[in-house]
């Protein structure tokens, strides 16, 4: 119902994901208008965002703004290899996905606080997580103040007296925690997708670590998660 | 001359501008292994980053990477209108050039975070000025100081012990002493581009705020500006 109050605005980080669409539903719970902004920056990616994409319109979202973020230049493609690299960072590459994009949450949170400011929004969501995560260092509580103070200062608005609030409401819930809250809200946790590598029919490997959390949560919640799977071992 | 050793990488935010043609000389003359980094983000850019390219070939830059930044999301165009916007708001609107993106300093130096990591380089560099400059809030130090927190947290490269140090060597510095820095450097500011609103042949306008400002500086050297300018007014 349209009833001419002013809603505050929002800038949603959303990728289409269990923790990401929760906060969405949260957002939108809150009665603020929404805009959904997700990432395309991978091959990966192209199937998430067509499930961002529908998902989306189950909510009350004023738009849903997706950025082409070329991965290339973010890659260490360029190294000569001449100059070894340390042991640590042989590591990285190993452990994380093909289209992860170092810095990732402080490039998508900028854009965010970008986004805000052009359309006079004054809270940011993010679905970072300090509990059940892959351990990134940008979903730590330290990260996200170290933010809000950049987000402080950094724009005219910000100066003028109201910066927005970033907001990361999953950050000390469990995975289990996390989908409770969603399904008293209404999330449909079938339409999301949280899998480092689905088939080619959006199915779910079970396997990863995205899926080993997932699965988890569920089950801790007496629950049998209803995204479609291709393995039989959930 | 390769000598063998290990020189220092560092990533160096790069317009083509007076300013940040300067840092690029700064940072090569530091004898680290440079990254330079454009964005392409607006048409009034299309000129700037034919000479940013251009001027790029004159250092010692390892690589030049330009970003594509679609600035469309970054405008109020999605606004209904139906919620009156803050008169300082409207004077943004105004003052600001209309390539201009909110967050911008936020969004560049973000990107700059994620292909340092990539590149495994500890430094990056920002020609930002908080003296001789349009009062931009993401040109303050206390800015810069809260940016380098986030940079210290933000990737697992610092976390584990490294985090890039962001530089910004002008922060303190009058145009006419950037200036001076760069002759110096043997910096061919003919080559570099400050206008606002250059003309077709990329002769600057001599009457915006960047041209003014610029204009100054050489003056206060005793020089007249090498680059060419399309009035009689410098």
């Amino acid at each position: 119902m349209k009833t001419g109050n002013v809603r505050e605005r929002a800038v949603v980080l959303f990728s289409g994901g269990l923790d990401s669409t929760t906060v969405l539903a949260m957002a939108t719970a809150a009665n603020l208008e929404v805009t959904a902004l997700s990432f395309r920056y991978g091959q990966r990616h192209t199937l998430e965002l067509q499930k961002a994409e529908e998902a989306a319109k189950s909510y009350d979202v004023k738009e849903h703004i997706i950025i082409d973020l070329d991965p290339e230049p973010f890659r260490g493609s360029s190294l000569t290899g001449n100059i070894p690299l340390p042991k640590h960072r042989e590591n990285i590459l190993r452990t994380i996905p093909s289209t992860y994009v170092p810095a990732r949450n402080t490039v998508f949170l900028s854009i965010a606080l970008g986004i805000a400011e052009a359309r006079n929004a004054n809270h940011i969501f993010i679905g970072v997580n300090s509990l059940d995560y892959s351990g990134y260092p940008d979903c730590r509580p330290e990260y996200i103040d170290a933010f809000q103070k950049v987000a402080n200062l950094a724009t005219k608005e910000a100066v003028e007296g109201t910066p927005p609030i970033i907001h990361a409401p999953l950050l000390y819930m469990t995975k289990a925690e996390i989908i409770k809250e969603g399904i008293e809200l209404g999330v449909d946790y079938g339409k999301t997708l949280s899998c480092y590598q689905p088939n080619s029919r959006g199915e779910s490997c079970g396997v990863c670590d995205a899926c080993i959390l997932r699965l988890k949560g569920f089950k801790a919640n007496g629950l049998s998660d209803p995204a479609p799977y291709s393995s039989n071992e959930q």
